[in-house]
């Protein structure tokens, strides 16, 4: 079958072997998938990962031993847990130490024509959710992994430091909690949205002012000197949201941390359900963070094209 | 006055002069003050501090406007704040951008035949708390830090790094919640006192089996090393609680916290006002901690046994 894959170097394949149906796994057939910055990580070398890349997806069962599953429309979180370990059993699957990762880590991602996933990871979609939408269905849930794992009060001063495609999904979110949100980047031609939703913007060179003002600070820049820019904003006591992974460790004054009493949240996947409520409910805006689509026939230009840009979508063949 | 002060180099004086009475202020007589690791850092340059050494004390009022004050025994929060500003309108004065701290920060600290605190810093110690065990009551009060800012449940896991003075005080707090709790060390001599008390205790060099186990760990090592041992206890989604101030910036892989979802803490002074009661109710031990007691006239000799050792006490001339 057709997929973009990569062992070391980015390639479109046309014989990649078509997936086996497993025990307790569905096979699915994509009808549209996302570039993410981790699937543009990886091609530098992230997780060394090797195979089919891509783990954002709206897609069709089109094979599963559960047939109530067959004809479904789905996306899918991208941890296949065991659901057996400890972790698992205490109600943390996304941090199974088993656990294989979609297009990231030892697991087949979705920029093929066939890929597989656990049942046990499926989220069937809403009929009124497009799959133009359906599709920003991971980073979504990603976003709101934050107000999962901290609460954000309505009174609270928030800033969100990168205007890129995982801050137009951590911005949307964070408005609905009726914080004074801040959304601060180095894009201003990407604003238009986020104001019109009633979002402050700044640019990063011009916060300097408002440094230890923020109660909460979200840095999604994906590198050091946004990360830098986010512990600024922070106020004593205040929070520090990672969710940029660097491909290197990252210089931190700790002591400071300590001085000013700051907390550091790690944040990663997160919880689908509320993501497709969210689409369903009309509260996310997602066709205008789209740049690009291409075939997946055109992966390559699609990767190559995405550096930079906001969503670059990839459309798979029927 | 007789003081031990720090101006680039450790130094007994004969002839310091004596403190003003200013408004709001009390001059206190200390009785007794502890030498602290962090007075131990100052002397190697931590914070650029000039003046008297010591912020840890247990001392009479001698002079105040209020005259209530006059007479009195107690002991007293280190940060003096503006109270004005709006991070101490928010209620965080020990964060306040206009403090001064005792004997840390462009204050004078305790080391001394007088000195000065707001009287907004002091708290009376009852009755019943001796000399000896209310000279404790600061870093008693910085180990309450850490279930003031988190909710430390029954039910968990919990490790703290450190056997020293800071440790000390910490796991005899932890272990009043309930908490399952490990104390990694590397003192097994100190460890008699926490066995009794019936915590767990582990040599730092045979903890690698525990890695990734514990829900909650706090280092207060004081070195990179312990930070490094500490991170690797905590679990996935677990937290890590940072009490160590190092002179210099550490590294720590921010990535894996991304990816483990780790929440680091930053936790420095803390409730007095609890610490006191601890201390009445008879709940921690603090008599076994005391390695050694100088007068103050000896303070040279106490900084120099003070290293590597539990407390050293200063006794203060009447
Ligand atoms: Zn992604
Ligand atoms: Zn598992
Ligand atoms: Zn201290
Ligand atoms: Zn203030």
């Amino acid at each position: 079958m057709l997929a973009v894959i990569f062992d070391g170097t980015l390639k479109l394949v046309h014989d990649y072997p078509v997936p086996e149906l497993r025990p307790g796994e569905a096979i699915i057939r994509p009808h549209l998938t996302g570039v993410c910055n981790t699937d543009i990580e990886i091609t530098r070398g992230y997780m060394g990962f090797r195979g089919v890349l891509g783990h954002e997806f709206v897609g069709t069962v089109v094979a599963c031993h559960d047939e109530t599953w067959v004809g479904r429309r789905v996306v899918g979180e991208i941890n296949a847990a065991c659901l057996n370990c400890p972790t698992c059993l205490r109600g943390n699957p996304t941090h199974c130490p088993n656990r294989t990762t979609l297009g990231i880590d030892r697991r087949d991602g979705v920029m093929a024509e066939r890929f597989s996933l656990p049942i046990s990871c499926l989220h069937p979609v809403p009929e009124s959710v497009s799959d133009e939408a359906a599709v920003f269905s991971e980073p979504l849930a990603a976003a709101l992994e934050i107000v999962d794992q901290s609460h954000i009060r309505p009174t609270e001063r928030v800033a969100v430091v990168g205007d890129g495609k995982l801050g137009a999904m951590i911005v949307q979110t964070l408005r609905l909690t009726g914080c004074d949100l801040t959304l601060v980047g180095r894009h201003p031609e990407r604003w238009e949205l986020y104001t019109k939703q009633g979002i402050t913007c700044q640019h990063s060179q011009d916060v300097q002012s408002a440094a230890g003002s923020f109660d909460v600070v979200v840095d999604c820049t994906g590198n050091p000197k946004g990360l830098a820019t986010a512990r600024q904003l922070v106020r004593p006591r205040g929070r520090l949201i990672l969710k940029s992974t660097f491909e290197a460790a990252s210089q931190i004054n700790l002591t400071m941390l300590v001085i000013d009493e700051i907390q550091l949240i790690g944040s990663r996947c997160g919880p689908f359900a509320p993501a497709l409520r969210l689409l369903e409910r009309g509260l996310i805006a997602t066709a205008p963070l789209i740049s690009a689509e291409y075939p997946l026939r055109d992966g390559l230009q699609a990767f190559a094209a995405a550096h930079g840009q906001m969503k670059v979508l990839l459309r798979h063949p029927d």
